[in-house]
């Protein structure tokens, strides 16, 4: 049961969805404030739609002058209506449905509501409708869903009234689940960010977010995606529909709605989405190169940031502005967000000098002093200056305050400059006073950030996506596992820790050398062979928590010792678990003092298939859950990026005067526990190494327990 | 030198200086754009002062019909300004605030620049200053100040031009270092915010933004302050007037600029403020029960919770909308935040179903759905039933869209239904499209909060204030040194370490017994006495790291090894620091296994004075600096509190099966060492106890380790 790994993920060509050439609507109406009417006038007056439209409405010979058909059948032979458009009640949704798979329709769009969000009825309907949709070759977006908007062709297959408000272009794309706020981020285009397209997916019966990301990613002129997410329902297809993107080198903003419990339980009430893991999405969307944010103010500032440039690997920011304690705040917080400033080189710093007062700061950052009011071209050769010194990658433009006309002059003249420099000029505009500056800066589409904290996050957000692209964007895909759960498993067995250990030696890892004592005498024996102090664990089926049972006895250090643990635990084991079959004794030598325990985990997300968990373990991981997560496969290079983005780190490194760790044996066995998994299919539920011994550097490591569950079909 | 400690901090009354009767304008003039000429049409066209103004000009008779006097002491006999304010160039200053403080003016404000902020001998001029004043009873507020904007009675001793655009009344009183800053936060007038007045520290020769708060605090129409701080320039002033201000009820919303190695470089260029230490300056604000925020916007967030109400110590929030993606998105980052929900009671719950359909959601978030626009008086019913639930502290309305007139009409639905109950009721303005429904909530003080992560963080720290008004304001004085360092030490002598522990254990810190050896058989005889493992130490002036010269060998087990084990380590140490007069070797038993080690150090601030730091010692300390901070003296209690905070408190409570550890003796040994540093004045420089063993409950603690510097005078 394998090959659902590497089959392909496919897509369909969408374009005719967002252009189409001929579109039939059906529920025509001219009734006030009906979805048919309001539909009907997104297309005919308040867009720019130039194709073919088809009425269908079977009460009606005609509106406003358009001649009415009564269904999709009754059209005149030879119309092919590339995309549908539904808005008639939820009855006779399935029917249309019908006759638009049989002429030919490429796209049905249902904008009507009233099913899976309403009933289970209702989500019968939606699998009906998409059956019948691809019988006849034809795709479904929505039901319940606000329909497309194309805002570069001024093009609204949408009811909602508030279609012609918000029509500014630009190269960013929104794909929602969620209308209300998509809604919100259409309208950051008040502050400055244009849009391609908007989609949000309703109740996803066939098409879901994952498709119109995919066809984001395809389109030229989109330079990112914003998404707001409520649940992946399929995970592999939304990975595969992200890299597409990101790799293509479009940044996705991405927004997760029920990351706390709160937000679970109210997006479980509001839609039929699987809100999932939130330690688990998060790690999978920065391996997917996806930018995860917290707020919907912050999907438009990373929009913001990718419509201006693609980050180019000068990480280094300068930040400009002619009030001191306003450069000095936005310095701290993009300090504190970790945003490298940078180090002008020396002819910049004499390009400064020449055109400041000797009391303006020419070093990072650039406070010009007042004396950009009184002779304003000293901003033309400073911030230029700036913007082409070799190490600076971005400005950013602190305004403190709105001085009416004063701050526009200033604006439109950094407006100007941006068309002479490739580096992107970013203003902050930190008052709640927006003046004539903050219009400038929105029309000319410099989309001021709203505060020093937002910038910062944006910034490090964009750098980071860049960094990406330089070092991640080629890696192999993460394993896809089909539909994330695969086939049901008729039971799930849980190993012995020998047989679990046999598993993984046989796979590569190391495992210490082990005897089974079936007798307190065998015991002795073994701990003689062994020669050092072992540790001595029960065997039995079922036995999770060996200690606490009395299953478990460390440091013996000779045989009379092991004869006498053996029968402590015995005793102790019958004790507490009178049901168990007790199959002997383990005994192993004790891993030398001096090492770390590191936790190594796999498990099977239910959307997005096997996950690596690795982390230090005991004390420090229940304090600090200092742990990182990827799909699987990981290999060992990939493992010691994981490491590195640990907060303890520094201990593997090595810190007051220790060596550090064997991290490569660490990724070694990684990587063949990986490929472990990935080679079995479906065939592993779950993989605790807890701990797995660590020694310094050059002493590898040893898996000192292991917990194995397997599915059996 | 005791006495210094509890000497009252003295504050002088500033109401005269924000409600002058007679003003002295020096400097006054009609040259267009002149300091001096829109100062005066501040006060006689812009603003509402109605008291006695007089002009100084010695170059005029008149200005605009006013008589003009040549200097302050050519004004008539008997006339005595209460307020002077200077906008002549630096030069003619001093004497000015000469004839000020002669005439017997009350307080000075000069406006004019060029003293500290430019040069060294600009600094000694403000010393001169405060000199004159002083010796003549007045006070001097600034140089280099934007002056006193009292908005409440729209008076403005200020040159600046925006004074008039600025004047939205209030209950939030503003104190800022760094004129620019304190202006945007003015402009958060525009968003609802209003304020009582302003005032700006500007080089603060004499009055400091203490001054400024702590005259706010006495202000009955004042309800909190917000404060941007560079750097504090006399510590126990600034504490005593935030305790002032916060243990009176007064929240104090704080932005300190300079946290970043950035922002610290940035500030030092713009200001001759100690920036201070970061961590500890954080640690003394949350003692002080001043709130820090992150940036200016948050700010106005807080002042306008604290302006809306006190918070009553209901901390349950309620989420009420018509827009489910947003209700949740709301729930998700309140959550995340760390702020709580409200459990609804059973007669709410009646209340909403009552009033909603059965598809609304009446469980907290309210999602009300669309029923609210087609029947408004729907409304009404049910956010009072919310507002009125006995665990509801506050109620939070998402607003995803901006929708014109129809927002228009629901907001000022809500600014009736406010004036109905006293919980207040928060919108989240999500839009960047301002229209008419945020101005609706603006003007009527109602100010949005334009994210909902940034209500999350205001709601967090506005219920965090209840609770520091409920258990912390009580709370003795934090010891607080005259100007924070003391007199000059003569030297810094370092104590070895039994010398140290002598003078821990005569102050009541549990310590091992201990024996010195001057010889490898006195060595021997110590460990047979102890007749348990022990630790062996290197005792020699000025070694502080002994372990990085061979100088400690722990687990002795006998008295032969320990013979050993004296021979190594001198050898070691002789060869290692040849320069150091060894006075033998500490003997001491080990501690018992199965303890915490944990850091307790005592440091000086040099603007807060003396610090306590708490934590987890080894490896924990260095990888997560999970430490606490507090000013002198802490007690067992307050040990307690700080124990709780740390990320690794779960650890002393016991985990996994652990009985904990005992946090009642280390308590008392906090207590004890703080009682020794209080009262021996400004004798101690440092102390660090790295580590204080900790064991189970009952256990006990021991200081293993001590490292003590005393002030020699």
């Amino acid at each position: 049961m394998n090959e659902a790994h590497d089959a392909p993920v496919l897509f369909d060509d969408l374009s005719e969805l967002f252009s189409p050439h001929s579109i039939a609507l059906v529920g025509a109406s001219d009734r006030a404030d009906s979805m048919g009417r309001r539909t009907l006038e997104n297309l005919t007056i308040h867009g720019d739609f130039r194709g073919e439209l088809h009425l269908v409405n079977p009460m009606r010979a005609e509106i406003g002058g358009r001649r009415c058909w009564p269904s999709i059948e009754a059209l005149p032979a030879g119309v092919r209506p590339t995309v549908a458009i539904i808005v008639i009640p939820g009855a006779g949704v399935l029917e249309a449905i019908r006759q638009c798979a049989q002429r030919g329709v490429r796209f049905a769009i249902v904008l009507s509501s009233g099913f899976g969000e309403e009933s289970a009825a209702g989500k019968a309907l939606e699998t009906e409708m998409r059956r019948t949709a691809h019988a006849g070759g034809m795709r479904v977006y929505g039901p319940n869903c606000p329909g497309i908007v194309n805002i570069r062709e001024r093009l609204g297959l949408t009811f909602s009234p508030a279609f012609r408000d918000d029509l500014r272009p630009g190269s960013i794309a929104i794909a929602t689940q969620g209308g209300a706020l998509g809604r919100n981020l259409l309208q950051g285009g008040d502050r400055g960010c244009g849009y391609a397209a908007w989609a949000s997916s309703g109740n996803e019966a066939d098409l879901q977010l994952a498709d119109f990301i995919h066809h984001f990613s395809r389109q030229p002129d989109v330079r990112g995606v914003l998404a707001l997410l409520e649940g992946v329902r399929d995970g592999r297809r939304f990975a595969a529909a992200a890299l597409a993107a990101t790799r293509g080198g479009r940044g996705i903003g991405l927004l997760k709605i029920g990351r706390s419990e709160y937000g679970m339980k109210a997006a479980a009430s509001h839609t039929a989405s699987i809100t999932g893991v939130a330690e688990v999405n998060s790690a999978v969307f920065a391996q997917l190169g996806i930018t995860e944010v917290d707020d919907v103010d912050e999907l438009v500032d990373f929009g913001a940031l990718l419509a201006r440039a693609q980050p180019c690997g000068r990480d280094g920011i300068a930040v400009y502005g002619s009030s001191g304690g306003a450069c000095a705040l936005v310095a701290d917080i993009l300090g504190a967000a970790g945003v490298e400033l940078a180090e002008f080189a020396p002819a910049t710093l004499e390009r400064l000098r020449s055109r400041l007062p000797s009391y303006a700061a020419i070093d990072n950052p650039v406070d010009t002093t007042a004396i950009t009011l009184s002779d304003p071209s000293v901003i033309d050769h400073t911030l230029l200056a700036v913007a082409e010194d070799p190490t600076v990658g971005l400005v950013v433009l602190p305004y403190a305050i709105d001085y009416a006309e004063v701050t526009g002059a200033t604006a439109r003249r950094f407006v100007e400059l941006q068309s002479r420099t490739g580096t992107p000029i970013v203003p902050i505009w930190m008052s709640e006073r927006l003046g004539e500056g903050y219009r400038v800066f929105a029309e000319a589409g410099m989309t001021p950030m709203r505060s020093a904290r937002n910038a910062g996050k944006a910034i490090r957000r964009w750098l980071a996506f860049g960094r990406w692209l330089a070092e991640r964007a080629d890696r192999p895909d993460p394993l896809l596992l089909a539909q994330g759960i695969g086939p049901e498993a008729r039971s799930i067995r849980l190993l012995t820790e020998p047989e679990g250990k046999v598993l993984l030696g046989e796979a590569g890892l190391p495992v210490p050398p082990a005897r089974i004592a079936a007798s307190a005498a065998q015991a002795g024996l073994a701990a003689e062979a062994f020669g050092a102090p072992v540790a001595m664990k029960i065997i039995g089926r079922d036995i999770v928590h060996k200690t606490d049972v009395g299953g478990v006895a460390l440091g013996i250090a000779d045989s009379a010792a092991a004869r006498a643990a053996w029968e402590r635990i015995i005793a102790a084991v019958r004790t507490a678990r009178p049901d168990v079959a007790i199959e002997g004794v383990l005994l192993e030598p004790m891993a030398p003092a001096g090492g770390l325990e590191v936790l190594v985990g796999i498990s099977r997300d239910a959307v997005f298939g096997y996950m690596l968990t690795l982390g230090l373990g005991g004390v420090h991981l229940e304090l600090s859950r200092d742990v990182a997560r990827a799909m699987l496969p990981v290999d060992a290079r990939m493992c010691a990026e994981l490491l590195a983005g640990l907060r303890s780190a520094p201990l593997f490194d090595g810190m007051r005067g220790h060596g550090g760790y064997d991290v490569d044996a660490l990724g070694s066995l990684v990587e063949a526990l990986s490929t472990l998994v990935v080679s079995r299919g479906h065939g592993i539920e779950e993989i605790e190494l807890n701990p797995v011994w660590v020694g310094p550097k050059g002493a590898g490591v040893q898996v000192l327990d292991a917990l194995v569950r397997l599915r059996e079909y």
